[in-house]
């Protein structure tokens, strides 16, 4: 495996063999390691000394149910510090076949054209993207297939990432060429745009599957994976009712962002859940499913294709932190409406949190009502117009609250919270405070665990153990959801990297690789100027209790500073 | 003297003794000693547990020439860190003489309404301020002092405030009862709208001058003081030019921030002239007064009145950093047009060095061009009215440059560079990046200092020197112009000090008073969350040189790191 690195003033490609540093990690773990190595922690994210870098994680390229994922960072126009943000899809496969651990896009063009980077053999080539001008991520991508054929991967921005919103992502062609599994958070998709590259295309014909030192181990490993993947009982849940099984589970917790955050029960749970998605879309004719998978060999599929009356698709998924955010959130109620909102800013390139926390603000400072879908569907449109209002909101809730001068901001290092309360799952809040990602529940999430919630005690160490464990399966490249599998089978993972490249790694190997990439995080943040200060839920969070449990964010400043104990 | 604690929710006076360590400090210094006492570093700045503090300077209260400055702080909204921003006017010297040494607003209200607060003899009143809704600050001024009377002191916020906009500032009124002494940096205004305080009336009349312990020797002082501070050739060119006699010199030094700092040179440049003013307001009859004193008794008299070829009074004062931002910056050559944006920023209670560098980064943006006097009057109307784009540019260059996409955005700390840029004068840069103020070049200006201003050696060491002595001006409560008398007549601070206090301080006493400060300021914002990482010029101006010298900022950030070598 080698490092691609791309310059784009040059349009140069050069190919490097792998630090011996390097080559122990992936994913996350890889990105957090370059991005000590070699990108200065105080520059403009938007400027020429930061780096765009795609990582696949460690296991990716085989086609292991839910474990192909590809990791994307860089320093955060959002945050302000280091940023991984990872997606399904079909580019972390391919990258592999090509045989690269890691592309690195640096520095920034000279003139102002846009570009498409193709990556096949072993060179990389840039081609005009000035036609893709005005085009929304859909459309672009249709253009993309249909010029370079269906067999490549696609990593490409939309008006979003190019108008350099902070809230815009990158979106990866699924299996069925769906533009829409998206790095999403923190504004990886201006990076990209600020090095003026509209998509990335991966061909990897004259390719590759990545070496394997022992088939044989390999394959037990994992048919013991995938076994107990199989067995779990989220499995099925997922398979049945994708993410949006959340929303009730939620909703029970008094956890369910609701108008801003101002409470954590809404009223219309109910038509928002997983169960009733399943319903509409089990009667809809047409497009609509159930369950849909991602990424070839996923075995969850808890993705879906939500269609319309009509039985035309809306969207597709349609997942629960955009039910969260851009429905309880708005207080609206109907999940066709969620569903063009999110087919909006899927097709400009946004995260749908991001921009779903930020209308919530919006609806605080009084510019719209509350449950009026079409009022929300227009400001999105302002975005796609480029209005300074829409402009304000595509660069996200933390931007948002200030110009519109609302304190009821939800967000950790300037970046919005997912579509949990932290005052109703406190372990989930410890997780938004201290992950040097910014509130994410991707960074570890506690929903599952058998305590109680509300109790500030014990939340720190759950929410260390998440955030290792999500940190380890991002450098592997594994979904959450194959943490399932991995967390019944804990040894796979020794004997699938073991097998894969004749390492001896133990069975620490997870908590071994977490804890390395937190640490080189931390690092990072702390040279880009984080301190404690920053590892804190807002203040108003604290005072501000919510509905129906009256809770507040009590977890005390001092479990928050001991959560990284080994750092 | 006292500590006046007014609570904004109860409503409710409370008079207290001074502690020890309160006692010896004034003005800037003690506003950084309670900030660091009393407010939670990392609270919301527009939140109940800020505070804004008004504090007089030590010697303030005698009519001493320049000396009756007012220090008003608290956490700022536009920097996150502590705050002090000092004005002339009449607000310093009532409040003396109502024995208040500091004046704390605390908590918030729990209603909408908006209230005066009026201080007089040994109480606070709250009085209903409701009809103020709409008024700017000029209107307001003028009902203000119908309703209580000419003899009161005024300092009031005004729409910028209302709407918490973070480039809001607090106005007081000056000897001839104009509303134009603005503590403008930082969005005090906003802190103090957040307490719903439209303006706060300080009534005298029941007070007294603060006591002297030895007449005779503070007259002597005084008289050395005065001597010394009219025999500098600076009170001359002051008195005749006004602060405009800073813009053939920076111009010179190639430092006048040109079209949104893209430049150090403006061909427009004689037309901003102080030299020029000055022949127009001699010829213009009418209100035109090219000497003009801000406080009673200041014998400088560097403020001016700027009227129309009407004769009619279009703004006072005119100063060179609304020039330079509002001017130059903008590519505007009309005295009378950026007269008349001084007067709307003026009378929308903002800071006009903020508002010039968002306007200039919209123009950057694309939204208007550099020279259109017209158009940008229009944009700051859009402050007025409040549409999105106008709380935007409310809201200070940092947000503006966030918003609009821009990188070339001239701020430390969130907060805009004033009219030195610092790639030609790099002493005020190394003030710029360090100063716990954010840029400002009040904080410590080197442009006098007899050296080459584009060598970076030394620089810090300059900064150094200049950054105490203005912590300790701003600490005494004196202007920085009196600073030329005090430096030539060092030995009156220890003279005045001990003859008003009966203190035995030594001629070290500015220089201590300096350190401390800046020590303590440094404190608080360490524990609000800042680092090194936050003492830099912005990237871009390392790269990104100016005309005429082709200048970059190339201190180096161990020479940042080492300006508060006592720290």
């Amino acid at each position: 495996m080698e490092v691609w690195r791309v310059n784009v003033r040059s349009q140069s490609l050069s190919r490097e063999e792998l630090f011996q540093s390097w080559e122990r990690l992936g994913g996350r773990g890889l990105l957090a390691r370059i991005m000590v190595d070699e990108v200065i922690p105080t520059c403009n994210p938007l400027g020429p000394n930061n780096k765009l870098i795609f990582s696949p994680g460690l296991i990716v390229g085989h086609m292991l149910s839910s474990c192909d994922r590809i990791s994307v960072g860089g320093k955060s126009p959002l945050t302000g510090g280091i940023k991984e943000s990872n997606a399904g899809g079909r580019t972390g496969l391919h990258l592999t076949h090509l045989g690269i651990k890691a592309l690195i896009l640096e520095d920034e063009p000279e003139n102002e054209g846009w570009r498409v980077l193709r990556l096949e053999g072993d060179s990389a080539h840039f081609e005009s993207a000035n036609d893709f001008d005005g085009l929304g991520v859909y459309a672009a991508a249709e253009m993309l297939l249909k010029r370079y054929g269906k067999k490549v991967a696609i990593a490409l921005i939309g008006p979003g990432g190019v108008m350099g919103l902070a809230s815009a992502g990158i979106q990866n062609i699924d299996k069925d060429r769906v533009p829409s599994r998206i790095n999403a958070r923190g504004g990886l998709g201006a990076v990209m745009g600020s090095k003026r590259i509209r998509a990335i295309i991966i061909d990897k014909s004259g390719g590759s599957k990545p070496d394997i030192v022992d088939h044989e181990a390999f394959k037990r490993a994992q048919a013991e994976f995938n076994q107990a993947l199989m067995a779990q009982p989220q499995t099925t849940v997922y398979h049945d009712y994708g993410t949006a099984g959340m929303t009730l589970m939620c909703n029970g917790f008094g956890a369910l962002p609701t108008r801003n955050f101002s409470s954590g029960e809404f009223e219309g749970a109910e038509k928002l859940s997983g169960e009733y998605m399943r319903e509409i879309l089990l009667n809809r004719a047409g497009e609509s499913r159930t369950s849909h998978a991602c990424m070839a060999g996923c075995t969850i599929q808890c993705s879906n294709i939500f269609g319309g009356e009509d039985g035309k698709r809306i969207v597709s998924p349609l997942e629960y932190e955009t039910i969260g955010l851009m429905g309880a959130n708005l207080g609206i109620e109907s999940l066709d409406t969620i569903a063009r909102m999110n087919w909006e800013v899927n097709d400009l390139g946004l995260d749908s949190i991001e921009v779903g926390a930020a209308l919530g603000i919006a609806a605080d400072a009084g510019l719209w009502s509350f449950g009026d879908g079409n009022k929300a569907l227009a400001l999105i449109d302002e975005i796609r117009i480029g209005t300074p209002l829409g402009r304000v909101l595509g660069n996200g809730a933390a931007v948002t609250g200030k110009v519109l001068g609302v304190s009821r901001v939800p967000v950790v290092k300037g970046q919005a919270m997912s579509a949990y309360d932290p005052r109703a799952i406190k372990g989930t809040g410890v997780t938004y405070a201290t992950s040097p990602q910014g509130a994410d529940h991707t960074a570890g999430l506690t929903i599952r665990a058998k305590v109680d919630h509300l109790n500030p005690k014990g939340q720190a160490d759950l929410s260390r153990s998440a955030q290792i464990n999500m940190a380890g399966y991002d450098t592997l490249g594994a979904c959450s959801f194959a943490g399932f599998g991995f967390g019944a089978a804990p040894g796979t993972i020794r004997d699938l990297l073991n097998a894969r490249y004749g390492w001896k790694v133990n069975g620490d190997v997870l908590q071994d690789l977490g804890r390395e990439t937190l640490s080189l995080e931390r690092l990072f943040n702390r040279k880009a100027g984080f301190t404690r200060a920053d590892d804190r839920i807002p203040e108003w969070m604290t005072r501000e209790s919510i509905a129906p449990h009256d809770a507040v964010f009590d977890v005390s400043d001092s479990d928050l500073d001991a959560v990284f104990d080994w750092d």
